[in-house]
């Protein structure tokens, strides 16, 4: 099954691919959608929007996880943000992708088995995890890998208390 | 012109579309798009994708105006509108439409020429800019209507600026 993960932004969105047989995780690619600060509001969110499309016939994954808002942030934030939350959410859907959502605390608890953990704790071991000689960079792709193997974690474990 | 305007919001989002000539301003619909919440997000903003469209394939609206966040909300509240903003932004501008933004105090002083007009006055003025004979409800409708109107007024006063 290939998942892929998406932290959300408007200006970088980070996304992580990857591929697991139940047994062993595979990254299969990462990366951002970066958008600039001088387009318009919407001309941002169409190119969110035709970059995730991009992504997803390339790589043809069927499921995704999305990472929810951290709501420390202030209002002015979590708006933009939401901006673009909604549009990946709606790509997602109307492609067909089945989407699940991950609260930060879930991601952490799901890699580092500790909901507290520091993004160092967090990126040390999403490299562990996938075998990686190097950190994934930036911040936000590896994120997105983190959230991608955080529902491998979920699935897996759903399968295992349906036998 | 006829403008569409909208107050976006994710379980009920106003819309309002206003013919005018550059001297008289017309009703032509308005209305709200509800989203039920029981359904997933994902399905909500597909739906709220969708009840905008249908909208714009009917009317042929070639301009939209749309409210911007009112800022003293809390997080959690900014990331939901902004989720449901985000959505009804890409899909007018997939339409091509030119979409402009209003903040609720140019709204407020386009409709009453006082920014601090409270919602009672707003409604009344809406009402009587329209030769309506009654409030256009709900509120959500009212102030979708209130955009479209406070569009109109910038664009002839830009047109006016133009002799």
């Amino acid at each position: 099954m290939l998942v892929l993960g998406l932290d959300p932004g408007l200006a970088i969105t980070g996304y992580g691919l990857v591929e697991s047989d139940g047994q062993h995780l595979e990254m299969v690619s990462y990366g951002v959608i970066r958008t600039a600060a001088d387009l318009r509001l919407s001309d941002r969110l169409v190119r969110l929007h035709d970059e995730l499309t991009a992504l997803m016939v390339r790589w043809e994954p069927k499921v995704a996880a999305v990472e929810e808002l951290f709501f420390s942030t202030n209002a002015r934030t979590a708006m933009v943000v939401g901006e673009a939350r909604g549009v990946l959410l709606l790509t997602l859907a109307q492609a067909g992708l089945a989407v699940h959502e991950y609260t930060p605390m879930q991601v952490k608890q799901a890699i580092t088995g500790y909901g507290g953990a520091d993004k160092h704790q967090m990126q040390h071991m999403v490299r562990l995890l996938l075998g990686l000689e190097a950190l994934p960079e930036p911040d936000d792709a590896a994120d997105a890998l983190a959230v991608s193997i955080c529902h491998h974690h979920s699935a897996g474990m759903a399968a295992l208390l349906d036998r």
